[in-house]
């Protein structure tokens, strides 16, 4: 139909499961295998990105590829025993292959243990009121006495890591993670009190140990407390997700090169323009003066805020009624679909300028 | 948004229920209040339309205002009984306000008696062996022996009457009126076989009598074989609907002055181009070269063959997962947010230009 148009496709990941793969793609970059310790303590087939191209070595550790709730078996989503171990595993794996920039990707966890799993694999010793090495999971940082970085891995110095993650999750409090996340993670309501009160604990100890406070630090909860683990032990930055991910695959230059940018997301309304990947899109587009058309699964009632937001149009891609469900299933078929009627309409509106 | 835009709204009726209504408000004309012989026999109130502005004078007569499905209660669905009659009380109080070109609308018919009653209130006579008047429905019509129009309101004469008929409606045969719609009116399948019998018998009638074979004629069929009644006796012409009642709104006129034309169907599919509307709109519209948008609640998988036949663009008016019940139920709100959208993601495109 418009034989000339050249379509840019940038992934825009927010850090979760299938981030590492999409931004390997996105930079011409691959995938590499490593086998790590998972969430239950048993070996799972994991990965780390490294991007192509020029600029520093980057590394991408999506946490959610050695930790995520996806890893957990059904029958055994118990967030007080589960590890983020591996994502240290990788970040290890990271430094072997020579990466002196780290992007962990957030999101997707089935864990709630501090980031101690991952620490500990980095070196770093976590004890226990005896001088014990903690053992794995959120329940045994009830028992965190204190933590000794003097033998994290001495390249982690050298490296800048950067921690993609959703701002409004913090360690502790009445909207601390365990409260927040515990719960769809697997923890019973009492499991939700004990690792409430162990990201306290946790939070002390960093306090008194490396000075940190990082109880409200935003992103401090992210992935089950991995964000102030991390920040606390590794120097790690925390920065919202888009602006890791969005400035990882150079969205602005890509924007400034286009005509038209159309973006997609689940739902567009109220909240579209409060974070969500059509709003930051947006705002990037409407730095350069670009239209930008959100293809949408519902186009909520409010949706109209997204226009004054810099979406210049909205675009249903349901082809008839149809359950949520059946609308997530076919949602690749539904959104190319969309597209092209969406190209139709605009290529309506050129003939009539 | 556009504040100057000129929106023209044209109703594209099909000839059912609240055509009559819809053409009056279209051409600035006017409701004439009747009173009539309902289908069960019972008095209802109704009305026909007389356009507006210069022309012949013009009447809409819509059959379902005096015979429609609607106007029989649920437990007296029965076409063997129910009777036309009121729509030649229509007729004539149109005669009376002066018209001379008379458009019928069918579609929504509750009757199945071949127009008989229709005929009888015009002063036609219709007869059995014994030589008495049928009595009213479908079933008497089983009895039909001979009809005799010389009892015919003279007026008729002078007028010009255009049945708007889809002329997949036959009288007679495998696909005749009582095969296919007696069962939705109400029959059951051995009333079907007896409505079926009696309108070849009908048409034996017609063709001894008044030398004229309708059995087959596209749209003979039409609300229950008012079509062939009018046809037979009255010389009314059978056109299709769309013809008849786009003839009626000059959409030719508007679309010449348009920028662009939206339409809408329920579904937009490989049928759409087949005599539906935004099908038919499309073929005026292509005549100006005027691109047309059609809004859907469902768009086919084989929607692509409309875009051949000059839909320009089409676009889902579901906001989000939903019944179908629920989709007719908001209709002219999805359809209103659709039209919006649709114009915004225009307007993108005449800044593109």
């Amino acid at each position: 139909m418009l034989p000339d148009v050249v379509v840019d496709e940038i992934p825009l990941v927010d850090g979760g499961e299938g981030s590492a793969a999409a931004l390997a793609a996105a930079t011409g970059g691959r995938l590499v295998p490593v086998t790590v310790t998972g969430p239950v303590g048993l070996p799972v087939d994991s990965h780390f990105a490294l991007f192509g191209g020029t600029g520093p070595r980057t590394a991408v550790v999506e946490m959610a590829a050695a930790a995520g709730l996806s890893l957990v078996p059904r029958d055994s989503r118990d967030p007080t025993v589960t590890t983020s171990f591996g994502v240290g595993q990788l970040i290890s794996a990271a430094l072997d292959a020579g990466a002196t920039r780290i992007l962990v990707g957030c999101g997707d966890s089935g864990i709630c243990d501090g980031g101690v799993g991952a620490l500990q694999a980095l070196g770093v010793r976590v004890i226990d009121a005896m001088g014990d090495e903690l053992g794995r999971g959120g329940a045994a940082l009830s028992e965190v006495e204190s933590i000794d970085v003097s033998g994290l891995d001495p390249r982690i110095a050298g490296v800048d890591v950067l921690v993609a993650v959703n701002p409004y999750n913090v360690l502790c409090g009445e909207s601390g993670v365990a409260r927040v996340f515990g719960p769809q993670k697997g923890a019973t309501p009492d499991q939700v009190e004990q690792l409430s009160a162990a990201m306290e604990r946790w939070a002390k100890v960093l306090e008194r140990d490396l000075h940190v406070d990082l109880r409200a630090v935003p992103g401090s909860g992210a992935s089950g407390g991995l964000g102030a683990g991390l920040a606390a032990a590794l120097g790690a930055r925390l920065l919202p997700r888009f602006e890791v991910m969005i400035g990882s695959v150079h969205l602005d230059e890509a924007i400034s090169r286009a005509d038209l940018v159309i973006t997609a997301e689940g739902s567009v309304d109220g909240q579209t323009t409060r974070g969500k990947v059509p709003g930051e899109v947006a705002r990037v587009a409407a730095g350069y003066g670009k239209p930008v058309v959100a293809l949408a699964g519902t186009i909520g009632p409010d949706a109209d805020v997204s226009y004054d937001a810099g979406i210049g149009g909205v675009a249903s891609i349901l082809p008839g009624p149809t359950t949520l469900e059946d609308a997530i299933d076919r949602g690749p078929e539904f959104l190319c679909d969309a597209a092209e009627r969406v190209m139709r309409l605009v290529q309506i509106g050129r003939g009539l300028a």
